[in-house]
């Protein structure tokens, strides 16, 4: 086995550690030790500080059809972890290296990564690979052999995985593990949104339909950019206290308006719509309703929810014609190799507020409270620590 | 009868002129004498020099259900004139300038109007009026008194209209008529989506379903802007030799491509994706087609065309999620009365081809020859002179 440049006792060979396995849809996580392997060409393998639950890995921990449906699986790509070893031709991280894996690429190569305008690296073939993206094969096996599938590239459910180094960012050995953690998904789609996607300016009205650490990351971007008028919507009304924090303005429960359409109610909040809509659930039906709740002439919809179901989103073009505009992105529209490092510069200088994202931890052996508690609505960020 | 800043002879009463008014949806029209009111306040009566038929009046002129398909009624909405006289409270224009009419409006003082993002001035009430836009009520009677209807607030079919200030432009003595007629509608929309809505920028890649003359126009933008490839998707292969003239370089049939999507054939002409898509002919099967030409990163779609059948855009939020935009404007996003003065001068300077959207002159009482032109897909602008 060549191996990159390294000087771990571990590198180069595999690893037997601990790892919360997933063997059916829906099933509680397992701890069981598993082993993986070196990193290969291109690879980057990482000891697991902690990681956090993201919504996604419910929807895809729950998702029992299609192709993309694979078990038993590791799932987690929230992560912040330490270089234990590279493979060959790996040259920007090294052994020691604190880093966060994100599931958007960045080779810093493809056209798209040359572009300001783009973050969708093309590096890879586009069928996305359900393992490894450079080979499509797998480096985690349970004791008895059997392939554990990794999930968005990342798997940070595990004592130690295995990245491509596209997937890696290098940051500053200076900001805690759990602030940083938080920055690998959630909350730079959010902030990234605002800042980059829609490009909040100051004293413009905001719209965030669902209130998770997605949307009240947008809230976030959005204040610090001066939006005047910051709206959430949500069902649970428990979400409007915790969202002031982040500088959310208005609460809107559709639960709760009758049957006035929620867009109306927007406009009304906002003389004619907001500037700014962003869907954070998924769900066609509320990507509609934002559209309809962005303002004619210059409206914007961001979408960041992921559709699992299918549906597709329908658009009167007319409106359309009276000057709005439906966009999307994935991460943000954030670049992760460089964006993730100024996110932590901002941090360190106290210019933007992480902290109040973690609302629970638990320990590595505890994680499917974690789950328990997204799914109650309960937590924002619940930082799962690996050595507690 | 209170009169604005006006001496014409005429100013203050009614005058008799011919116009030519369509009874019944799709009847030919037919060349009447009428009478025509003196402005209201805020109001300008113009003498019509010349006039050409757009697609939209075609599309209204055949509308044989709905709200809108009101008649009789004096269609055309592009046209050059001379204020004949002004209402009360006009002080923008006088008697004797030169202006074109346009059917959006542009008070200057609307939030729509402060601002640099939106061209959809919001003076009236949305609650779009058939006749004038301020009071609802018409300027035009046949000579039995019957009331005939305004179109698009313009009306230029006729020797003599009125129309609200909000929707007049003063031009330079200096342009052309028939030139600056042009830019009264289709191709001050083409010019602007290229340039204020898609931002096309050199070395980019251009796909323009429908080679009207708003998509040529589109092309004609797209071109100066310096577009390194320029696709034209039309059914009529008649048009890829003038389209040239606009700068497309490479032209699409639908018709003849087989089973292969225009889509996918657009993509392997652009590696992956038109930077910039258009739709010029409003047919949401179009519209969705060219969602999928375009790029993922950063591809952007702009709607030019009216669906008038209502059919809905449906698209995959997902694949708005992997960086595409989806945008619209009317005028392509222009602001009349700052802008067509600039397309004025940019002809004037020749950095502007307009002379070669002018493919057809008829005289006023030839009307119907230029609907029987653009019917059968012979013309680009057909002007229609009034006094010949
Ligand atoms: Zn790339
Ligand atoms: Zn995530
Ligand atoms: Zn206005
Ligand atoms: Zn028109």
């Amino acid at each position: 086995m060549e191996i990159g440049r390294t000087s771990s006792e571990t590198a180069g060979k595999v690893i037997r550690c601990k790892a919360a396995i997933c063997r059916n849809p829906g099933d509680p996580l397992v701890i069981e030790e598993i082993q993986v392997d070196p990193p290969k060409a291109w690879e980057v393998r990482i000891k697991i500080i902690c990681t956090s639950l993201c919504h996604t890995d419910v929807t895809f921990w729950k998702l029992n059809t299609g192709p993309i449906a694979v078990f038993p699986r590791i799932f987690g790509h929230e992560a912040v972890g330490v270089v234990e070893s590279v493979g060959k031709h790996v040259e920007e991280v090294e052994e020691g290296d604190k880093v966060v894996p994100v599931f958007l690429p960045n080779c810093k190569e493809c056209r798209d990564c040359q572009s300001t305008k783009s973050n969708a690296c093309s590096v890879f073939n586009k069928k996305l690979a359900i393992d490894m993206p450079r080979d499509g094969t797998s480096r985690f096996r349970d004791m008895n052999g059997e392939v554990l599938h990794h999930f968005l590239y990342v798997s940070s459910f595990s004592e130690f995985t295995v990245v491509d180094v596209a997937h890696v960012v290098r940051i500053s050995p200076q900001v805690p593990v759990d602030k940083a953690c938080l920055l690998s998904c959630g909350i730079s789609t959010g902030i990234g949104a605002a800042w980059k996607v829609a490009e909040v300016e100051e004293g413009s009205t905001v719209a965030i339909f669902g209130l998770g650490s997605v949307g009240l990351a947008v809230a976030e971007g959005a204040k610090l950019r001066g939006a005047s008028k910051i709206i959430g919507i949500d069902l649970n009304p428990e979400k409007f206290e915790i969202a002031k924090e982040f500088g959310v303005t208005d609460f809107v429960n559709p639960a709760t308006i009758g049957e006035k359409p929620v867009s109306e109610t927007i406009r009304d909040l906002t003389d004619g719509g907001a500037d700014y809509c962003f869907e954070c659930i998924g769900l066609a039906s509320l990507m509609q309703e934002a559209f309809n709740s962005c303002r004619e002439g210059w409206g914007k919809t961001v979408i960041l929810g992921v559709e699992m179901l299918g549906t597709p989103l329908t658009l009167k073009s007319f409106d359309i014609l009276r000057g709005r505009t439906v966009t999307g992105s994935l991460f943000g529209g954030l670049k992760p190799k460089t964006d993730i490092p100024l996110l932590v510069t901002k941090y360190l200088n106290k210019e933007l507020n992480l902290d109040s994202f973690i609302s629970h931890k638990v320990s590595f052996k505890e994680i499917n409270k974690a789950f328990d508690l997204l799914l109650q609505g309960k937590s924002l960020r619940c930082i799962i620590w690996m050595d507690e």
